[in-house]
């Protein structure tokens, strides 16, 4: 076996994605910054309970385990940073007031969620904790929208949801309860021939409610819809409420409403929202309400957030990163020391050839020569032709 | 077990700390790039064989094993980036001219160093692949120099070191070499009576040269020294006239000269250097040459680099990272909107308190506020006494 192989769905950054990568990754931390959230670094890893109090048996299953030889305890590597901000907020920060966090880590996955997926992202999120009200939903939407654009992409749809719809039929019917994950797959496919099927055992109004799902997708004329064709229980009545105040105030993207599109419903406890770019079928970022999120870190503080893969976004975004730089000569020289060096010092990239080499350079293009003119060293362009 | 308790040896990074990091990261990376050093991002786990190609017993006891779902081998999750770096000058890039690259990324370890130490460090590194000479290995020096004076160090010590001595008089002795381990613990530790005695039954020449190497120790005027104590060899000559050149021509730093500093021998071909500052006693950047390095993934290139640990660094660092922010209230009010908006886009921070809440902030500290005044939005002191 080769050793210069990697696993399967795991892969290098080579140096002028990673330089995209690198120079996205401070645009959103500098426009998280701007907003005012604070950014926390938590652990690679912790002890698996810890990683696992939410997000159900996928997030176990997607969370790689080995041994920790201190304790002889089991530990997770960490395939989702918000249970660990959830964890920071609740108890080691332990603020009364609103709390904004933001982090930007590596996550690691046992397998890829498709074919061509990476096992390895890089998520980026921000988190406000301490405000249950619809302000906090739509900051951090604006957020996301915001940093997208920053990112390049000119057009976004924001498409909503909201957990609250299932939550108040599975809260009716035990039934349809205990075929959640089965009802979420059916929903996501708009298997609609499946889910008369899966539906034909369950009380009316619950079945017909479901049923209603995979059509309720649109502008925010479905909302309109749903009031008729849901039931008006509180908490739908609540849930459409509170999509009809995001419609109406979110803006620089278009926004629709999908009230089938159910991913993370088990974690989510209100408003959900997907972000989509041209050409690019997947959501590129993607957040929600999870109000319970610190429960079993002993604080159940209203939370919502929104997170994306910034590798993900980097490949498909169509900012520009490659950069000119200066290539100098290598001689013991003072002059030419400090010419590099002030160079350096206002931000220029200075390439010393190194003695009998030519420099080979993928992420900077040499358009620039540093040369000794009259005893004093100057840069000039490139001659044409070289 | 408490969920919020965290393994031993691993900790969060809180927001003052995690700003404090990620402005050094990027005044490090910067620097490097001002160098021509290109960025490269290799994953947190690969196979094991592949992580395992340098570095002896000590890196193999030090690296995380789980088990790949997909493939059913063992992976690892890297303890040192360096190999995965090399692999990639090797394999990837695969160029013939000098090839400058750097990293910044996490490193884990099963065992931490001492009682303190993290298990979890950000390890940051830059490397020169491609180039035999003396000016890569001066450069390097240069480069970890300059970035030690941006994190704030204004007295640096660089400490050199050269694994041609120890090596040479390995080549001559096969039972010195044989307890290589030992007496570089020896060595490390100064345990003169220990060296005496593990050097008794060795060639008289090597045992000689051996336990000279404790007082080989100051300023360069050891290396005459060193040149009456120690045999003439070839590569024992070689390696006093490259610690000479470097002595001569390092900047900005006090000089000393440790040969019997042979941390990472094993690993090592040629010039190994430390940097130490002022109230710390432990290095806090290392390097050397590691020409071998590339040689398990099919291309031995010369190669020489240094690494630091940017959560260490951050936390001796004197540099200050709080910055001020203006809070702003929540309303439903585009001129607001528009003045919070540009603001931001300026690159100020802008906090707005949702409804019902107070800010509680750790990172930044709200100087200043935005209030309506005859209509219009303005920025104001905060009053003193609030």
């Amino acid at each position: 076996m080769s050793t210069w192989l990697l696993p399967e769905n795991i892969a290098d950054v080579l140096p002028s994605e990673a330089r995209k990568i690198e120079e996205l990754r401070r645009a959103l931390l500098d426009r998280f910054r701007t907003y005012g959230y604070e950014m926390v670094m938590p652990p690679l890893l912790e002890y698996l309970e810890s990683l696992l109090t939410s997000g159900g048996s996928d997030l176990n299953l997607r969370t790689f385990k080995l041994v920790d030889q201190l304790s002889g305890r089991t530990l997770g590597l960490r395939a989702d940073t918000t249970p660990q901000v959830a964890r920071i907020d609740a108890h080691l920060l332990n603020r009364q007031g609103v709390t904004r966090l933001c982090y930007a880590g590596n996550v690691l996955h046992t397998r890829p969620r498709g074919l061509h997926a990476t096992r390895e992202q890089i998520q980026v999120g921000a988190e406000i904790y301490g405000h249950a009200g619809l302000e906090a939903d739509l900051e951090i939407q604006q957020l996301m929208l915001d940093v997208l654009r920053l990112a390049g992409f000119e057009k976004v749809r924001l498409d909503l949801c909201h957990a609250g719809v299932l939550l108040a039929l599975f809260e009716r019917d035990a039934q349809a309860a205990a075929m959640g994950e089965q009802l979420y797959e059916v929903l996501a496919g708009k298997d609609v021939a499946r889910l008369e099927e899966l539906t034909r055992s369950l009380s009316p109004v619950v079945g017909e409610a479901l049923r209603a799902l995979p059509a309720l997708y649109g502008d925010r004329s479905v909302l309109d819809l749903a009031r008729a064709r849901l039931p008006q229980w509180p908490e739908i009545t609540q849930a459409l409420d509170d999509l009809a105040f995001l419609t109406e105030h979110v803006e620089g993207a278009e926004v629709t409403v999908d009230l089938a599109d159910l991913r993370g419903y088990a974690y989510h406890s209100g408003a959900m929202f997907s972000a989509y770019v041209d050409g690019v079928p997947n959501a590129v970022a993607r957040g929600g309400r999870y109000d319970h999120v610190g429960q079993a870190y002993g604080r159940a503080r209203p939370a919502t957030g929104f997170s994306l893969d910034l590798r993900e976004v980097a490949r498909i975004s169509p900012v520009e990163a490659r950069s000119s730089a200066i290539l100098a000569p290598w001689k013991h020289d003072e002059a030419l020391r400090a010419s590099v060096a002030a160079l350096r010092d206002a931000g220029e990239i200075v390439i010393q050839a190194l003695p009998g080499h030519d420099a080979a350079l993928d992420e900077f293009a040499c358009d620039r020569v540093l040369v000794e003119r009259d005893g004093a060293w100057i840069v000039e362009a490139v001659p044409t032709g070289r």
